[in-house]
């Protein structure tokens, strides 16, 4: 992206890149000048952000955490762990163990609670596996791939856009002088690398001397197809696909879901299922991988009426909106443009469009996607395809940089239009003219089946086709039928190839007819959601390290709605007179729906309170002395709810503790209301308790709970579990 | 299977499916008897019923219900459509539309609800694609097959299994003498048909001279992968194939679950997604599909600890079980032993598998599967796998007969010992004794490595880690330590070849050891639940047809649970005045998370009543003219709310609505003990009410909503939808 004074910003970051090179290198050979490195890398970047700053803009270009440490906690609670691990695991596969899948889970409700069921969208469930003709017609048979280039030596397998990007990175990087002209052509090829043809690519590849990481020639770049393809049936004839993106069983089951809406215009559908690419060579952890879950809108409408009725709902949000022209221009996002003004001065090009920009970040928002880290770019003219008339992404700001994660794309009526094509199947709908029946000018044709037949033989049929759907073309059945008039004679192209029409075969007039209504195939708004990169996204927002000044100390700040384990159950100590206590709870809580976590092991309170805070559960409810009467203790009857940001606790009657957690977890109630209702306990006191009465117990020094070793240095890319130990 | 007359009963259902077939017969070439045809089937099904009555069965063999007025529904209405279905569909494949894929949603709810958050397991989401390795291991790129002949002409395929059935099905029903022995074995062959191995198939094809449908000669019948196969990554070097089952995915995960649950034992896994099978022949319309969803349970356990906590919950339960030697005698299921008795006395192995017999009947219950329709069968000892302890289906009666719905095995360490054996990992859990350490005999291994390098060489390393893998077998060492003792020399199979070793190379002793804990494999308890055909069963057993003496009018009583759409929400009529109120009330429900249905078009409340019924929307609320006091109408602010299957209507306050209807739908209320609290409308008096408001309203001759024209004899093979008209 260009930016108002592209050279002076891109020099420091090509020195913070250069710098954390040169941290890498001495943290890998041990030398002795690693904090004077560091030193240096940290007030490069202040600069960085400075300079960005100054610029208009708050924040870098990459969110600032801990990533080594944030993997560390997704790898050892098993959020997301490497796929088939045991077995050494493949390339672009994570599974999700328990926090993430209920992380998952969660999100996807709030989708459906939030889209589905507030925009009466009608969902649908296609299947992951689609025959060729489906995937054919849409596109994805034939252009659905990425340039690969093969080590002529090795046969190992690269995407040449990311090699290109790669070489381009290391060049600005390596230390040697260039003119400030030089560098800006670079980063411009760097920016086009995966629009480049293969001819492109290749003589970029030779004028750049680009070779293996291995030092060996490259082949000539060629397409690669990015679906997983098997054959369907015994036959071995029918060739199949995961599919690439779940939109397409949208559109195909487009006549049945209008017929569920009882033909009324306009409707949206939507799906959320798993989508396949095979990708050349995954990377970026989790942002690129070969399965991953999509939630798709397909909102259908009349392709002349695109207003919204609910767009004055968000016509007064004010988003960070990225379009076109400036990316080309200063580089800077809009920030005080209303997304009704964005719609009335033409930034945005329909209401519909504009409807979902906003019901999209308010998702986000809510899902705890934080709005200064949420921008909505535009595609560019040479980004778009040809038939799509307005595009944005909702970027977010991870440590990677900006990361699309939803596509927003007013794709007209392209996709319906080719699958009725291939299909022979009118998707159209019908829109009743609300004022009655309307005059309208339409071209008729007559045929001489007779001659067509006597000329054409067997093309007759596609002949008499082709002269029928010029029709639709005012123009053109216009056109054909002066050429006959004076001619007598004109070209036609058939699509199996030119023939002689003669005037006595056809002809076209115009008539005034009056009707009731007219056919029309719908145009499409897609909002495309990538739920995994959103999670990931979340996750890095939510991370916090350095937690009550411990730096190792994480919290993950997951909002209540999407926080995996909503309310932890803990006993103050090992005492078995809390057991029974501490198991109601959690059965209460389970009847509600919530899910809760017990933690009966041995360690101290504040270290329980600590691994719930590492999971990022937003509530806890300790059961301690007073709370049973135990032996010399007054019984109060209430328990410890503590609120895992502000650390802040309550003392509640046990009676309502279930019911004000569900309170709290669904929205309806907020922790601030309840500091007025019930006492305040000083944390300080509560630890200092717990060390007392733990210490006082005469189970405490038996471990319920062994936790095992959270094994060092881990990271996502197959590291092994602690218990898996090698034979 | 046998019964205690087998030949009578058998006899009767013989007649029946001939007297079946004379009936299609006739129905298709349009002869005039075919209304005295009909009796007679109807007789000797009213026949068969009670000769099984009279063994001690209540029911027949199949649920008798009217379905393609079902299949109509289920297509017309969207719950379930053949997939790519404008390019003419492809066998084995099929979408959810909104009502479907909602009752799926709500299944699965119910399901997480009722195990993974009540029984506190871990769920896990594993990718679809799976790599050659995983599967190997498991046995299913060798044994996941079918047997498949060709015709020799044309290529066609089929299932050998099928084939012999539907051959021999035809030969007991042509009409032919045959004696009560000839009939029994050839109904013997058909039940075994998917038993045989090849060369038996091909002998019983050729004595029953079995040719294709076309006539021609058949192959010989071969081994079919069912596994859908493809490529991971761009080399195409690594095979990669679309999971046949989810719980693979558990198994090789188990270290990190293990680590995830703190160590502790036992614990359960859980795993919701899609699975498939690449069917020969897919038929049975959604019983037999090519993708589907499987919920599963890995429930991992000490294999000396098969007892269950929470077996007391369940251990008074009566369900219908049918063990194994019921099934070889006189085929009656046991209706009158507890669950407690069943593990007491043998039957079921052990507390945890009968546990989850007992919860899974109570989750099919409460998802709306009525006891007298579920048992549960034993797997005759032909059936298991060897490795497996005790398999139990549960299976549901449906139109097709009983259907396997969900397994239940007891599959002992099997399968993570395979992982744990290919990838040289340690699938273990600890067990630490209670009560202190204790003694324990251990084998002890001392080598000379230096003779066993000189001996061996390369393969020094195989030989060693054979002898070191010995000391788990304290028999098979001590025999080879007193061989080695005796005569100096012993032979050692190693895996790669059979090796002779010499005295000095290795001995074994017995060592008296105190030791703290124990390692072990788990045993692993596996209840699979097959989600789409619990749908199915659901929607058979939910579809009345005939309601109110209308023979035409269907319904499907959904619980409310799992009901697609919970609430319709209606204007008496489509006069403007009632257009906020029901949108206020549509959006109220939608901020409590119920899905609701607005039907605002011109259709009589009896009409729209209807619609909704038929969908299985259990309760409505409508909006009439006393709702808001229209012109000379007294306004009481109620809204009429009604239920489903009672058809009883209640005059509620409108504000008090959503929270009602919430409260029903929750299952926090019933609908009778409203009963005492409001005022109970008679249905026709509304009726008629209906009738003379909609006709004093000034718009009720304008359509709001258009229902398309149900497309007449529609099915679930293949018809358009009515909007798909050909061009």
């Amino acid at each position: 992206m260009a930016t108002k004074d592209p050279i002076d910003l891109d020099a420091i970051r090509a020195a913070v890149a250069r710098q954390g090179a040169k941290v890498r290198e001495i943290k890998k050979s041990g030398g002795d000048d690693l904090g004077e490195a560091v030193e240096k890398l940290k007030a490069l970047k202040l600069e960085l952000a400075e300079a960005a700053k100054s610029m208009g803009s708050d924040i870098g270009e990459t969110l600032d955490i801990d990533r080594s440490a944030l993997d560390m906690v997704l790898l050892r609670r098993m959020f997301v762990v490497p796929s088939f691990e045991i077995y050494g695991g493949v390339r672009g596969f994570y599974d999700f163990g328990p926090p993430g899948c209920a992380l998952k889970a969660n999100l996807i409700t709030l989708w459906k609670q939030h889209f589905i069921l507030e925009e009466n969208m009608q969902e649908i469930e296609c299947t992951n596996m689609m025959p060729h003709d489906v995937l054919s017609t849409s596109g994805h048979v034939e252009r659905f791939c990425d340039l690969m280039v093969k080590d002529t030596k090795t046969g190992e397998c690269f995407r040449g856009d990311k090699i290109l990007e790669d070489h381009i990175e290391k060049l600005l990087t390596d230390g040697s002088s260039r003119t400030p002209d030089e560098v800006l052509s670079l980063e411009k090829i760097a920016r086009q690398a995966d629009a480049y043809t293969p001819e492109e690519l290749d003589k970029i590849f030779s004028d750049l001397g680009i070779v293996s990481p291995l030092g060996n020639p490259f082949t000539n770049s060629f397409p690669f197809n990015l679906m997983f393809k098997s054959t369907i049936g015994p036959e071995g004839t029918l060739d199949g696909y995961l599919r690439p993106e779940t939109a397409q069983g949208i559109f195909i089951n487009f006549p049945r879901l209008l017929d569920c809406n009882y033909g009324k215009m306009p409707f949206a559908a939507a799906q959320i299922g798993q989508a396949y690419r095979n990708e050349i060579a995954p990377r970026n952890g989790l942002l690129r991988v070969r399965e991953f879950c999509q939630a798709e809108i397909e909102h259908f409408m009349h392709p002349e009426k695109k207003d919204h009725p609910k767009f004055h709902t968000v016509a007064e949000d004010t988003l960070k909106l990225f379009p076109a022209d400036k990316q080309l221009g200063d580089g800077q996002c809009l920030t005080d443009v209303s997304l009704g003004e964005a719609v009335a001065k033409g930034i945005i090009d329909n209401e519909t469009l504009g409807y979902f920009i906003g019901r999209c970040a308010s998702f986000l928002t809510k899902a705890g996607i934080k709005s200064q880290y949420l921008r909505f770019r535009q595609h560019l003219q040479t980004e778009m395809a040809h038939y799509a008339t307005d595009c944005w992404d909702a970027e977010i700001l991870t440590s990677y940089g900006w990361v699309e994660c939803v596509g927003l794309a007013d794709r007209s009526c392209f996709d319906l239009k080719c699958h009725g094509k291939a299909t022979n199947t009118k998707m159209q709908a019908t829109y009743v003219f609300p004022d009655g029946p309307r005059e309208v000018t339409r071209v008729e044709v007559k045929f001489s089946r007779k001659d067509i037949g006597k000329a054409f033989k067997k093309s007759a049929k596609i002949v008499t086709q082709t002269l029928q759907e010029l029709v639709e073309d005012e123009e053109k059945a216009m056109q054909l039928e002066e050429q006959l008039a004076r001619d007598g004679e004109a070209d036609l192209e058939t699509g199996e190839g030119q023939v002689k029409i003669l005037r006595p075969m056809v002809s076209y007039a115009k008539v005034k007819k009056k009707v009731q209504e007219q056919k029309f195939v719908p145009s499409v708004v897609e909002p495309s959601f990538g739920i995994g990169r959103i999670m990931y996204s979340i996750l890095e927002q939510s991370f916090v390290k350095g937690v009550g000044g411990d730096q190792q100390r994480t919290s993950l700040k997951f909002t209540p709605a999407i926080a995996p384990i909503k309310c932890s159950v803990l006993p103050l100590s090992t005492n078995k007179t809390f057991r029974p206590v501490v198991a109601t709870l959690a059965q209460a809580l389970t009847k509600l729906g919530i899910a809760s976590k017990i933690d009966e092991s041995s360690a101290a309170i504040g270290r329980r309170y600590a691994r719930m805070d590492e999971i990022g559960v937003p509530f806890a409810l300790t059961v301690d002395f007073n709370t049973v009467g135990y032996e010399g203790y007054d019984k109060d009857g209430c328990v410890t709810l503590r609120e895992r940001d502000s650390q802040q606790q309550l003392r509640i009657p046990l009676l309502a503790a279930p019911g004000v957690v569900n309170g709290l977890v669904r929205g309806h109630l907020k922790f601030e209301s309840l500091l007025a209702k019930y006492e305040l306990v000083g944390g300080s006191a509560v630890q200092v308790n717990a060390t007392l009465c733990g210490g006082g117990s005469e189970e405490t020094s038996k471990a319920v709970v062994v936790e095992s070793a959270s094994p060092n240095g881990a990271s996502l890319r197959f590291s092994r579990p602690a218990t898996v130990a090698k034979n």
